[in-house]
């Protein structure tokens, strides 16, 4: 991941959403920040790849600051009639490249824009299921996961601020332009949201290889929320106490226990049709 | 993906299964070294983390080079009863990150161990989904979509010799331990080994956003090899001639395309439910 995130962090300015830090990882005298962190998204997210940024650039939410682009790539944008607000700057690809590192598919695009709101979790579309990431650290599995759920239409992701990665770089990349159609709820307190969510009705069923029963196998009510673990520790204990079903994904094989976004796309796909 | 890949590739010596290579990248004069790729395996497989090492050490048909443990994860092989074949080298965890590079999640543990053997074709097992990967290239979807594949019972895994990523590092490390239990028939030409899975009775059936009926409605029939392209460019063109169906995994979202990892998840689940 070194060399696909940047700009540099700014020291004592917290980013939207946090920053993705390692298992366990637990930095004392860090909550003074929270408070701030829902509001103060002093860096932009920086958005690059093809999906990812013409899907940025459709999104009427979306403010994008700049635009970095190659010659070509800027053809195909026009040529796909894709509206751009702002001038883009026509570089060589090895500018975007030395910027991203020599790792990152650019595709010749990359953005620098406003990270999206959270929208609290009172405005949620009652249709579609709601996703909950207890502390999913990995931007590539989040992506991932972001992508399936727009696939599957998800209502929203409701992420922790704190141990979860900020929407940008990697993260956005892997999501493919899922950012801009999966609005991301980020909380500071996972069990009060999860206990919101219950107040407003949801059915909550947390997925854990030790879970009491196969998913296909609980009986499923709309409005849902799934609740995903991290991987390694799974769904910490409160949040566990709080879901109203803990569900496996039973498999046939050896091995028992899956890719988190794996999971989330199996779960997804076994809720639809059940819920459909 | 810099510094996960270790020790540097000697020049001239490929290494099993070929090196991640970029989309589109060809290298011209290269096929001169393919004849020699699947017995030429120089390099050891580099394995870390707790999954991948422990049931690298538990598989008698792995051969183990070199063991770096620290004193804690060596204690934790001893408590699970983990014969070693070697004597494990104790160090710091720092002198194992240090090779890994500062992004890898070692717990502990690096073996050196020597690549396992390429089956052939007709020793595999019939009981059980074989799935091919055209070209996918990425080793963190690659060891995704074996570790899936061995949470499905997945026959064995169909790979070409270029434009495979290895079977070491960070694909190792994102198979959490099912390199060992899935075979991986590495291939010089896909088109042929379809053509070889076909005779043997195989139903062959490539996943594709544009596949002419969502997996669902296609009637399977087992022996069964489902067929995955690369992300962006999808199935070859040869490949999707060859295939006796092309399906879609339909998604009611924006979204139509999944990371392949998912895709494969998905897949597996629908062809295994409809084969059970």
């Amino acid at each position: 991941m070194r060399n696909r995130d940047f700009p540099p962090r700014k020291p004592g300015k917290p980013q939207h959403g946090g920053r993705p830090q390692r298992s366990g990882a637990r930095r004392p005298g860090g909550r003074a920040l929270l408070g701030e962190r829902r509001h103060a998204a002093d860096g932009p997210a920086i958005l690059y790849g093809w999906h990812t940024v013409k899907a940025a650039l459709e999104n009427p939410a979306r403010r994008i600051r700049r635009l970095y682009a190659t010659e070509n790539a800027a053809r195909r944008l026009a040529d796909d009639g894709v509206a751009l607000a702002v001038t883009p700057e026509l570089v060589r690809p090895d500018v975007i490249a030395h910027r991203l590192g020599p790792d990152a598919v650019h595709q010749g695009l990359l953005a620098e824009a406003d990270p999206l709101p959270s929208p609290p979790l009172d405005e949620l579309s009652p249709a579609g299921i709601v996703l909950v990431l207890d502390q999913i650290t990995d931007p590539h599995n989040v992506g991932a996961i972001l992508r399936t759920a727009a696939g599957f239409a998800v209502a929203a992701i409701v992420t922790t601020a704190r141990h979860s990665p900020e929407a940008t770089g990697v993260l956005a990349k892997s999501a493919s332009g899922a950012l801009e159609y999966v609005p991301i709820v980020t909380v500071q307190n996972l069990a009060r949201a999860l206990g919101e969510l219950k107040e407003r009705g949801y059915l909550l069923v947390g997925l854990d290889s030790t879970g009491d029963a196969d998913l296909g196998e609980v009986a499923l009510t709309a409005p849902l929320a799934l609740v995903l673990g991290a991987e390694g520790k799974g769904l910490r204990q409160l949040t566990r106490a709080t879901c109203d079903h803990v569900a496996r994904l039973d498999l046939p094989g050896r091995i028992k226990s899956l890719n988190v976004s794996n999971a989330a796309a199996l779960a997804l796909y076994v809720a639809s049709k059940q819920l459909a």
